[in-house]
């Protein structure tokens, strides 16, 4: 299929550049043109005018648990321990992959309303969240998530090294497989070492929680006399690509590690927010040469899948707390929504930008909304202006996936009675 | 005209009561029932079918400046001094009475299509806002905005008493008029004490900024010896009913003055963090028993005047910042934006529920939306999942503005021009 869009306010996300009339063309799953000439509608299959509207790469969520919709505002506003203990757990022991199958692709179809075109997936039945991302055409780094502190880790694992051996890089890419240790406090040292063994035999990226919460990093500090970090990196979990979650505890020496490691991080300021974990500090982070993405966390924390709050609050946040208003710019916030969010995943220089031999992953905004008007910067509208109701067009892998605002490989009412049911057989 | 919405879950706000299936009627600008029971649908002129959706109040945005939604994203990420004197103050100086009438019509747009049903506004050439606001069918505050370290006040002075003559009560209720000195640092004592009995006089309200930076406090000391609160309190503006923006830096005595003179305050946690000023104490505030509402600030430095991240971000900041998931939940943030708003621009009783007897300010949410689903506790849905994108529908004072995210008031053309011609007349 061949789609041209013209009249765009493109922001590329390739060295700052942002085309003021400028026109995109897409052959098949790959972007073939950018720039400010328009070729003749007749040599399209699909000719878009976005009529003066900003296009932009499609959103990454670095870090989420997707199938979780099912229990989005189940228990809010209560402490971790009662959260996790008393409500997620016996929530989670209730699914099924039927269950899991519902709640991903109700994840799907809020990703793809609200502008994702990627993200990464930590979570189990991992066959269903891939149904689901196969059906909707998102792209997705899923990791089968491997707890246990002695051996009850194995079949998880094995598991983990099926679904590699299926999945990893089908649909042409759009689908890999990353491996993931959930965190210190759920896994021992014998789950550390081998599932990082397991992704580096296979050269697959890794996902993990590091320092979410101050408790994780003092009852680390207590059994290994070290800190979260220190004890990946010394089960070799960072000899792999690894997508850090969180990161909210980190000390300096940790951001060492992470930096020489290249260990990417997803940040996660609302879910730390609600949940009260606190403030991760991103300034440090970004002045170390960390590659930050942007992650929502599961609805369960959070309770979206918004990408665009997701940016504003992390760069008005770092301004509010440090009391300096230069800090993580708009340019600096989209960048680790789009680019850097790519980048983390294992995506560099394939998604993540609008660019020439890229993959054609990218979104068109409303050119009527008044929340868009005026634009003087596009990056500020995006980041500071825009919300996700303003995206109205959808193009992953050059397939048009939504369209006005209307989704086009998603059917909301099977969706909604497929949730129904699958909530009233786990009885919640 | 009679209105009938059936098959709504509706949160009220009246003691917390949700209804899962309700219906309500309108006669006029008034609710005439809430309730379970469906009367036939010829009796009214329009019978809507909610088909499952949330029905909420209109939301109250406690604090903002309309008309610089024409300064939108125009200054981001600099530091605050710099982004007043070198652009704000500079570009408003370039303001006349057509560009604010537009400036206020974007901002009517946008307020309309994000759920807000009454704002409080603060500026100046108000007529044009007021303009705007009939015209869109809008509920508001309006405030002449008045300045001066000596006499220069005196002209702002005269137009506010005028603007109250005018307009105050105009349009069965739907428009009051506010005094407002502009804060202590733009004030001087009889600036603050003629605006204090010019408001008294007429029993009017009053718009204030107060505490919102650590600067304007270090200042107000060294001037007066006491805070701004003090300050404010001593020259008489809390005998009248007082809505203060910001209240980022309050000490307890400062706190206690506010509850006992039962002042309102409009809590705006984005811009606070944008400008890099601070957090305001909430929780603290709250024990105290002040009455507070949410405000999105101007969008110059927001840039957005949607109240749905703004409540979303006042309840998770608390709980981050005071490492406490408890505070402020759900139902909380969502009476900040509803029925608190109400009391504090003095429409307590009159606004900000759905409640029989009440004016008629509600809005609908898309019952399709993937990221309202599933529901398990309404207020959390609206508070934590949903976005501005997701108001389909909004009626105020019983009159549809909008119906299935058409805007029946405001025709958007008409205004991106009128915004264009402005900003081109104005150099900017």
């Amino acid at each position: 299929m061949k789609i041209q869009i013209k009249n765009a306010q493109i922001i590329t996300m390739d060295e700052g550049r942002v085309i003021k009339n400028g026109c995109i063309r897409i052959h098949q799953e790959t972007i073939a043109y950018v720039g400010t000439e328009t070729a003749p509608e007749e040599e399209f299959d699909r000719a878009i005018d976005a009529r003066g509207a900003i296009v932009l790469p499609g959103l990454v969520n670095a870090h989420t648990h997707a199938a979780m919709t099912l229990f989005r505002g189940f228990a809010d506003d209560m402490t971790l321990e009662s959260w996790l203990f008393d409500h997620i757990f016996p929530a989670e022991d209730k699914l099924d992959q039927e269950a899991v199958y519902w709640g991903s692709l109700l994840a799907c179809a809020e990703m793809i309303r609200s502008g994702t075109t990627l993200f990464a997936d930590m979570y189990f039945m991992n066959e269903s969240t891939i149904r689901a991302v196969i059906e909707s055409g998102l792209n997705a780094n899923v990791a089968r998530c491997v707890t246990g502190m002695n051996t009850e880790y194995r079949n998880g694992l094995e598991e983990a090294k099926e679904l590699y051996t299926e999945y990893h890089g089908a649909q042409s890419g759009a689908l890999r497989v990353d491996f993931s240790a959930h965190a210190v406090y759920t896994c021992g040292r014998e789950t550390l070492r081998a599932v990082a063994q397991a992704a580096e035999s296979r050269g697959a990226g890794v996902q993990i929680h590091l320092s979410e919460t101050m408790k994780e990093n003092r009852d680390c500090y207590r059994q290994y006399g070290k800190s979260p970090t220190e004890v990946f990196r010394d089960m070799g979990m960072f000899e792999n690509p690894t997508n850090a979650a969180h990161c909210v505890y980190l000390s300096e020496n940790d951001m060492d590690i992470l930096a020489e490691n290249h260990v990417g991080v997803s940040h996660n300021p609302i879910s730390n927010l609600k949940l009260a974990s606190g403030v991760a500090n991103v300034k440090e982070m970004l002045e170390k040469g960390i590659c930050v993405g942007i992650g929502t966390d599961g609805t369960a924390s959070n309770n979206a899948l918004n990408v665009f709050e997701e940016m504003k609050t992390a760069a008005v946040l770092q301004k509010g707390m440090r009391l300096d208003p230069t800090l993580i710019d708009a340019q600096n916030a989209l960048e680790m929504a789009t680019v850097r969010g790519a980048q983390i995943l294992g995506r560099g220089g394939e998604r993540g930008q609008i660019k020439k031999g890229l993959r054609a992953d990218l979104i068109i905004l409303d050119s009527d909304s008044p929340n868009l008007w005026p634009v003087y910067h596009p990056a500020s509208t995006v980041v500071y202006s825009a919300n996700a109701g303003d995206v109205v067009t959808s193009i992953i892998n050059g397939k048009i996936v939504m369209e006005n605002r209307e989704m086009l490989t998603i059917d909301m009412e099977k969706v909604k009675a497929g949730v129904e049911k699958s909530l009233a057989r786990m009885d919640i």
